[in-house]
Order: C-alpha cells, then structure tokens, then sequence
C-alpha cells in the first residue's frame, strides 16, 4: 500500500490516495499503522476518495479505528495532497466528510499548496446544544467550580463542546491538573473540550488545549475557532486572530455577517511510502 | 532520502543504506526524522556503511541526535537489512559499531532474515567495573534499600550497568513508583537501568525494564541478557531462557564454557519510505 504522511501543525495522519489504491478494511488498518513503535506512526489513517456530491471525498479513521466526523488539521492535508499530486488544478475544492460538504480555498507557492483556508461553519451557542447544563445563553464568562477553585468559562461548539478559559501564563499551566476535571464536570452532559488562552494583543493569543478522549495535544482545529468565537464574545480580540498553538499557527476569522468561521493554517508532507499490510488486514 | 523503517521489538530506528545515500549531518537528521509527529518517528538513526574491518559498520544516532555506542534490537535489524536488500548473501556476517565489531548469524526463511543472534559478548560481574559500590562480588542477592523498602539486587553489566530485582507479578508493578529511585541511588555511580523480573519456569521469565535515561520501554537486548545472568547465577533457570518483553520475546543463552552471552529475536521491517529533508540540514 502506497501511502503519504502529512502533518497540519503537528495533527500527523497517514493518507492514502484511493483513486490508486483500495483500504479493505480501514478500521484495522489505521489501528495497525497508527501503532508508534510497530506501524508507520500517525494520529490515525485518512482515505481521499471520489465523490458523487463534491470534488473529493475524505474518511477519517482513528488511531484506535473508529471513524471521525472531521479535523481541521487533516482537511488542509487532503488539500494540499490532491492539487500536490495532480488530482486536481482547482484551487476552490469542495470535499465530502461524515460531517458535510467542506469547502476549501488553496493558497499555492511555487506551484505547492503552503495553506489552506477552510470554512469550518457557524458556530453553536445555545447551550443545550453545546451541550452545557447551564441557564445563560450565550455561555460567556460564566462561573464553573472545578476542584474547588472558581473559573469563568466561554462555551462554543464547533460540531463539538469547548469550553474556553482565560488566563495569564498558559506556558506553565500544570494542564494534567486541571483538564481531566474539566473534560468530566458533571455541567457537560457529552464531556467537553477545553482551551486554556492567553490573550497577546487584539489579533494574537496562545492557546493549550485538553482534548476530549485525547488529554492535551498539539493543535486543535475546532479549539482553535471555538476560542477566536469566545475571544470575540468576550471582547477581548477583533474578528480575526492568530492562535498559537504547541505545534503550529492557525489564523481564525469570524465571520459575523455570515456567522460562519474560517480557519487559514499550513500542511506538510513529511515522506511517501510504501508499506506491506499483514495478510489479515490486507 | 531513502530510508527503510524497521524495529526489533518494538525498538524502531528508521534505516539508511549509505552505499547508496550519504547524510552530511547525521545527527541533526536523527533528531528530524525521530520526531513522532512532526517527523518520520522513531527511537533515532541508524547508519549502514561499509567498513575497513567488517562486513559492515553501524552509526547509530538517538532521538536527541546524540550517538549509541550498540544497540542489540537495531543490529539484528542491520542483518536484516544487508540480506534482504541484497547486500550480502552470507548467513554469518561481523558489523562495526563503537563498541567493537560484533558477529551474528541470520536464520533465514523464504529468503528472508526472520531471526538474528547477536554475540553481546561477557558479562561484567565485578561490582567496580558495573559500577556498583557494594562489597560483595559477585553481585548476587544482595540487599538495597529503595524507598525505605529492602529489594535483593543482583548486579550484572553487558556493557552497560543492570540491577535485576526478582519479584511476583511484574504486569501489576507500578515502575514509575520505584524505577527512578533504583536509577539515581547512590550505590550506583553512573546509575542504572532496572530490570524487574518474574520466574515463570526454569526456562522462561516475564521482565520490565526501567531504561538509565529513557524511563520503561518496551525492549532492552543488553537487559534481558543481564536478567538471564542474574536467574543462572540465582539458579533459577536453565543456561538458555526466553525474556517476555513488552515489545515481544529475546532467547538468550549464557554459554559458560566460552563466557559468552548469545541473543537471539526477530527483526521486522516496517516500510519503505523517501523523505525530503529541510535544506538546512540535508
């Protein structure tokens, strides 16, 4: 099986053109390449396929197989691997995941897709669709008691729960400490996601993030817009802001004529490979 | 770059054939390609080169670009390697490395390396050269207190300083309780690396293994050679025992006569893979 290994700021999957190629069973495929020290090593197995309702088509599966809905970071990948390897010459793509028609502007040097511009949606602020069990709606700067110490807390859902906690000093936040009991509080009925920000200027802040199921990791898509959105709630940034994040930059704009949130970050090819499957999942 | 990405139990270097690739700065490109998200991921670099004085020589470069002197999971898969891609045929072959040359003999099935025994020399059972500051020599059972707890440790170097404690029940031992402690005491002056060991039979023990530097991983050749040391001198196996490791299974046998201890596990190649490298270290 040939295959690619693409990172967007540090969220690394291993892509597999499907045009060429044929995955029989993705779910123990992913689990098998996934695997750090046995496998290829990634953060799961994306699938770039034909569609019959847009340009391309993309199927994420997880480290431990199960599918995803969709992720930012491996959006832009898909992007840059379709016009890279000549599957299209567009620079406005349409791609099909679990959770809808994405649409995507390329910015291409030198004949390279470097970034990738995708509309991430409108954002979800009613709280029990958030869903959070709270009676202010919006969610903005509300107090949550977590293991004894008072926090104020933003909640945006981008398809999934963040809650957004302004700070001081995010470098040296002990996260282990605080996130698991963020991610189970009894007030997020589905869990939630949390971003801990610290906000530079009116268009900079830093952003960490504990991932739901995934503990704190290198960059977040949908925390990065739920935080840009949270920023703007609280008036703290104009309506676009570059979030740095442990792996990488992204740059967020709301869109509030529109209500709908862009997110601009780059995509990497790390190598290509070819990988003998084990004959049961080959 | 080509590169083929191998592991022996799970202790995975990404391989390059210098026959045919030359890498100008090698430890700077260890620390790229070892990167598990933003890289190709690995445990670090390993070099195969032609030699003056062997069949072949090793380099072997960690994660932090810093140079390994052996290392006993990446010189089986070298063997692997020079056979398989076709640069030997001979089934016994001697490979240079900044510990000495070493010699192996490759099983071979269907044309391909399935298993290598590597020659790791004798064990160094003197406490001062270990080093080890007790009195006894050997090193055998003798009593350390760890954390206002009394272990019996017997002490045994293939190179390399190893304490092996003898326990129940190592799948339950909660190692980052005590591995640091046994790593830094004082009774150790270049610290050491920890094996926990359970008896299963006269020919076979389960070991965990807490690394001087890399905390519990999932394999150490010179460990399980040093543990299998330790249960001959305690007479609790046989001369020839199977390791259980995380990562998979070592045979090692202490030849007496000769004072030599052979390993014996698998090699296993992963993928085949060509990266581009960042100008600055290409």
């Amino acid at each position: 099986m040939k295959f690619t290994k693409m990172h967007g700021i540090g969220n690394d999957y291993v892509y597999v053109n499907c045009f060429e190629e044929s995955v029989k069973n993705p779910a123990e495929v992913s689990k098998f390449v996934s695997d750090r020290h046995f496998g290829i090593g990634s953060d799961g197995l994306i699938l770039i396929s034909p569609s019959a309702t847009a340009d391309f088509r993309m199927n994420i599966y997880n480290a431990d197989g199960s599918q995803a809905e969709m992720c930012g970071n491996g959006i832009r990948c898909v992007a840059k691997y379709v016009y890279d390897y000549g599957l299209t010459d567009k620079t406005e793509i349409s791609v099909e995941t679990l959770a809808g028609i994405k649409y995507l502007r390329l910015q291409v040097e030198n004949g390279k897709v470097a970034s990738v511009e995708v509309n991430m949606g409108a954002p979800i602020l009613e709280p029990k669709e958030i869903p959070v069990a709270v009676e202010e709606s919006p969610v903005v700067n509300v107090p949550v008691e977590v293991k004894g110490k008072i926090y104020h807390m933003t909640c945006v859902s981008m398809g999934n729960p963040h809650a957004i906690i302004f700070m001081n000093n995010v470098k040296d936040l002990d996260i282990e400490a605080s996130g698991p009991y963020f991610e189970n509080h009894t007030v997020f009925p589905k869990r939630t996601n949390t971003e801990f920000v610290e906000v530079l200027d009116r268009n900079t802040v830093n952003m960490r993030v504990w991932e739901r199921g995934s503990d704190e990791t290198l960059a977040c898509g949908t925390g990065a817009c739920a935080t840009t959105v949270a920023c703007i709630l609280n008036d703290k940034t104009e309506n676009e802001v570059t979030v740095h994040l442990l792996g990488g930059d992204l740059k967020i704009r709301w869109d509030r004529e529109a209500n709908q949130v862009y997110m601009t970050g780059p995509a990497t090819v790390v190598f290509d490979g070819e990988i003998t499957l084990p004959d049961d999942i080959a």
